[in-house]
């Protein structure tokens, strides 16, 4: 028995999770702390975490939104954008006595411990989307991490997918995340009720189609609102566009589906289980095809951080 | 020393390599045939080409252009309609007294063959591209093959970039290969010819607009033509637009483009190099990315399918 401490770095929380390696599926221990504005104080609070979870940690992994290479450098991040160039992976090692630290995309770590822990178990080609305010992804093949030459595999939300689409954070233009993400979902939402046709949404919304959000439209479509669940087909299908291309490219098997939105559940896989042959090259020959929900909920980064650092440290 | 035989079936010549282990670089023994139309009739050349290669072979790879699982059994092809749901490892295996036969699709051949004997070797993060009358493509991450749950992994010219793009046969619209391919540098030379800006290009094709092709648009180029050279620049960034999607998703470290467009060399390579950083997530943080052309050319595929023999027969 191994026992290896997870920890993923968010934009608003810290959550650390311990995992006996014999048994990935069963949490040890878990801590949380609210994630500090300064550099110092947030490696300070990841090993404060460690620290807490417990003496029998001998391994260490970390899941961080943005690009982490192979040594565990931080090249770029949407939620810790003062922290780039930091040698994550050495910096918080010295803090907690040496123990081997290993650190990773957030997204990659959640598909890892879906893989090995949740909705992906026993399938060796797995893609993980998940669908928040962007898009992450993992990719899995034979049964291995797609990590890339750097380590930034599984970007998938930033491949174009509608070359002459709305314009990205990134400096592109239609980006699958833009469609496809939260503030996708929500973006679909204010054209659609400026042009007249996303009303009960535009209600919960105060009446101003600025400001209807994603929430706002998965409200109304839990309703039954017919204009919301239309909204949420479109939604859908741009979903299934994006795992379209992914599955062709990559021949995944297993799709797991993440992030706030999945709560939806069958209302929201259902179209886009609908619409991916569509979106799909030869669908026929692929028809064990399966998309489900993810199992681990938003303990999946820190779980496949866990067993990611079981795998031994950045190098 | 073992010897390995690989074939290519395109779908007007069947062309067969032998190959050392020790030595994949260099052509042992090389057979060709015209490619029969019966199925019977494509089986029989393949075995004759390989009895041709020499008493000595013990492994056999084939490379066929569309679907092949990995028990070998083709699924869909462009080349072979008629031979859909054929086990072909079985029944070229029969054909040559048993010896052990693989099967894969011919882009991913020709990946592997450039990865181990051309100009993808020494990294281990590879896309190759091969730009012919469609896109092909394989995908090498950390050293192995992308093969995907049935074998199908690498068809990226069927990753859609435009989503109100023009159709695909394949029954989508916007599919990288209807802009990126030989095919779609034609549509795009045909569009500008008729709207009157490809003046050398369309007199090159009898001065009319819709009988342009990609090579009187390559030979205008060539030539120095301005507005053939615009059109290959818009060209250029189509390619490197799907590059872009696909270095992202994958972060691989080596592009190895080929396909017959690739003798233009440089003319085509630096405009897609120039426009790929405005095609890529974080540009900066790859600065090592390398465009290359193809070193096999039209032997890539058999050179690569005798090298996958070597790694035993489909299963």
């Amino acid at each position: 028995m191994t026992i290896s401490a997870g920890v993923d770095v968010g934009g608003t929380k810290i959550l650390g999770v311990a995992i006996d390696d014999e048994d990935p599926g069963t949490i040890v221990a878990e801590q949380r702390l609210a994630t500090p504005e300064a550099e110092d104080a947030v490696l300070d609070a990841m090993a404060e975490i460690i620290g807490k979870l417990g003496a029998d940690v001998s391994a260490v992994g970390v899941g961080i939104a943005g690009l982490v290479d192979r040594t565990g450098v931080l090249h770029a991040s949407p939620n810790l954008p003062h922290m780039l160039g930091v040698d994550m992976a050495a910096e918080i090692q010295r803090r907690i006595g040496g123990l081997p630290v290993r650190v990773d995309n957030d997204a990659t770590c959640a598909a890892w411990g879906e893989h090995v822990a949740g909705a992906g178990r026993g399938s060796n080609d797995v893609l993980m989307v998940t669908l928040g305010t962007g898009i992450g992804s993992g990719l899995i093949s034979d049964g291995e991490l797609v990590r890339g030459a750097h380590g930034f595999g599984g970007e998938a939300g930033h491949m174009v997918v509608d070359a002459h689409g709305p314009p990205c954070p990134c400096g592109r233009w239609g980006c699958w995340e833009r469609f496809a993400s939260g503030s996708g979902l929500a973006r679909l939402g204010r054209d659609a009720a400026a042009a007249g046709r996303l009303e009960r949404a535009k209600e919960l919304a105060g009446g101003e189609s600025w400001l209807v959000k994603g929430e706002h439209v998965t409200e109304a479509a839990r309703a039954g609102d017919p204009q919301a669940l239309a909204l949420l087909e479109t939604f859908a299908g741009w979903v299934a566009l994006g795992i379209g291309n992914l599955v062709t490219v990559l021949d995944a098997s297993l799709v797991v589906v993440g992030g706030g939105i999945i709560e939806l559940g069958d209302l929201l896989l259902d179209p886009v289980r609908a619409a991916l042959p569509g979106h799909l090259m030869c669908p026929n020959e692929r028809s064990e095809l399966r998309i489900v929900p993810a199992e681990l909920g938003p303990r999946a980064g820190a779980i496949g951080a866990a067993m990611l650092g079981l795998r031994g440290p950045s190098r």
